[in-house]
């Protein structure tokens, strides 16, 4: 089996042989925001990302909704290292003949969703271009003291655990791309109060951004470690995840599987954290769900309902897209393939 | 006259209704880099800035070159703030059939100007696009205590200063875009030494990244003043702008009037600054170039040859741009015609 992610190595390519910053904390790859050391102790926080191919994909095409999902991709990635945002820059690239009415429905999802999260545009920078582009800086600080964490960490014997439910990301782009299973509401918050309980207690984090296997084929592809998963998949595939498998006729696990996420976390901690965990998510009012353990060898070994193990790769389910270039038929065809290759969903379901 | 920028209301409008950050020290347009205040005292300067009409109309096309600029256009706006660069997040929308030789020399040349002005790239996002545009964040620090500098502060009676001779962005443009005047060596490098003497002494500061009068109307905008120059244009207008002003048969200012600028600064600093100031330049051997007096009148005065002043709009020309929806002739046509109206040429020089 696969266990490295096509994408990684594209990224590799474009982004893997610029000399590192001196004070950058991370290393390439393995954290969803860059960390800086800055003078007085405290760390800077900053990524970027871009929304492109799901506007050009027709993925995301109401306005305000794509204004919403500029400022989220990016605070995302703040709180999967736990930050605490201080603003988003814009670099928006619009079509010359876009209507004003879309315009103002495109600035009123971006204020609306800084709004619902508590953070502010400080600046940014706009384009006329035959491509609609979405660009976004989130920019965020961890007080002098305060734990940094990174996609590296996870020990054999950490817990797995995900901020929520998987799977509501590719239920939008299911109901979306093939026009079936009825319409699905998708305005996801980042999960930044959760991240920084995660950064005190977890080992490593990343975001679901790009889906459930590509952010377990991430963790396992830093950390040299693979899972034992113990929950069943209805315990932590999004309802709607769940909805649209049975009326599709589709495996559940599918909806694990798409390269639109939904902008959970997906984090390890050491056993020994995590009663202190359970406590202090508790009181903020938040149940994350464990989901099983971290493991020495690169793999991902699923509970059968017989007893029996199976394994699969997360890699190999995350490169199938990659694999597919992004025809969504064509990536659905891949997976059913997997689907009779390793029969997860008979086996363990 | 018209005094205001085209551009500027364009930007008001996508960007002039966000809510401010409560951290955030300059207000929207008054700065080239937004700038936070951090917890210790010191202040965090951050701006975006994409490559995207210049790619598109072929003024960059050589990779290497693309990579060299997109570093360059971010940092600058750095150093119109005198910032320490912590370093740089790069947003890369690459065509998927860009060849293999050309993204190592894009990537090249990223690295290269990295290199030159000492900084480094902190990660970025990589996607394929049917556009090839390439965005970048530059981050910044000044220590606690360091003064700001932005665009706003300039008062009547203080000086103007550019940082370099002005033009070779415009005679960049001009060569590659008419194929005329043979080929423009173009590798600006942001004046970030020089950015940290003008935040200690100065009043307000700019750069011209959009060309000079474009940064002339923006500080005139942004502080309600106006300018009396008194240098020669030959004594401020780059050689390359001068040489091709003679082999074109065109009025050397209208090198002073594209919207592709060459990375120089212009600013003012109070009289009673001027002498610590030329001190503090010589002591890193630079010779700012002083460019007139600010007045209290919204407008641009040129010291004309026989005593005589003629006035002139700095947002006039910027605006030709806008006006001629980037087509460089129609742009060309309406400086002609400006010049037939004020006789710059005829009088000045």
């Amino acid at each position: 089996m696969e266990n490295k992610l096509l994408e990684n190595r594209f990224l590799q390519q474009i982004g893997g042989n610029f000399k590192r910053a001196p004070r950058q904390l991370n290393q390439f790859l393995e954290s969803d925001a860059e960390l800086l050391a800055l003078g007085d102790g405290s760390t800077l926080a900053i990524t970027t990302d871009c929304i492109s191919e799901e506007i050009s994909t027709g993925l995301y095409h109401d306005p305000d909704h794509i204004g919403w999902m500029t400022v989220v991709v990016n605070l995302s990635d703040l709180a999967a290292v736990g930050a605490e945002p201080l603003g988003l820059l814009l670099s928006e690239s619009l079509p010359a003949d876009l209507p004003e009415s879309k315009r103002v429905a495109l600035q009123n999802g971006i204020a609306r969703a800084c709004e619902a999260i508590g953070t502010y545009v400080l600046g940014g920078d706009t384009n006329l271009s035959g491509c609609w582009q979405m660009g976004g800086t989130a920019v965020g600080i961890l007080a002098a003291g305060e734990k940094c964490i990174t996609r590296k960490g996870a020990q054999p014997g950490d817990l797995l655990y995900t901020s929520g439910p998987l799977g509501l990301g590719s239920a939008y782009a299911f109901s979306i791309l093939f026009g079936a299973g009825g319409p699905v509401a998708y305005w996801p918050v980042p999960r930044l109060k959760e991240g920084k309980i995660v950064r005190q207690w977890g080992s490593c984090c990343i975001d679901t951004s790009d889906g459930f296997f590509h952010a377990m084929g991430n963790i396992m592809e830093v950390n040299g470690v693979g899972f034992q998963l113990e929950a069943a998949f209805s315990s932590f595939i999004h309802p709607e995840g769940l909805r649209i498998s049975k009326t599709s006729n589709l495996p559940s696990w599918i909806f694990l599987a798409g390269p639109h996420g939904e902008f959970e976390l997906l984090f390890t901690l050491p056993a020994a954290h995590e009663a202190a965990f359970i406590a202090a998510a508790a009181a903020i009012g938040w149940s994350p769900i464990r989901l099983g353990v971290c493991i020495a060898t690169e793999t991902c070994v699923l509970p059968a309902k017989n007893g029996e193990e199976i394994q699969i790769s997360p890699a190999t389910i995350a490169n199938a897209f990659t694999e597919a270039e992004g025809n969504p038929q064509a990536f659905l065809n891949k997976l059913l393939k997997l689907e009779s290759l390793w029969q997860i969903q008979q086996k363990v379901s």
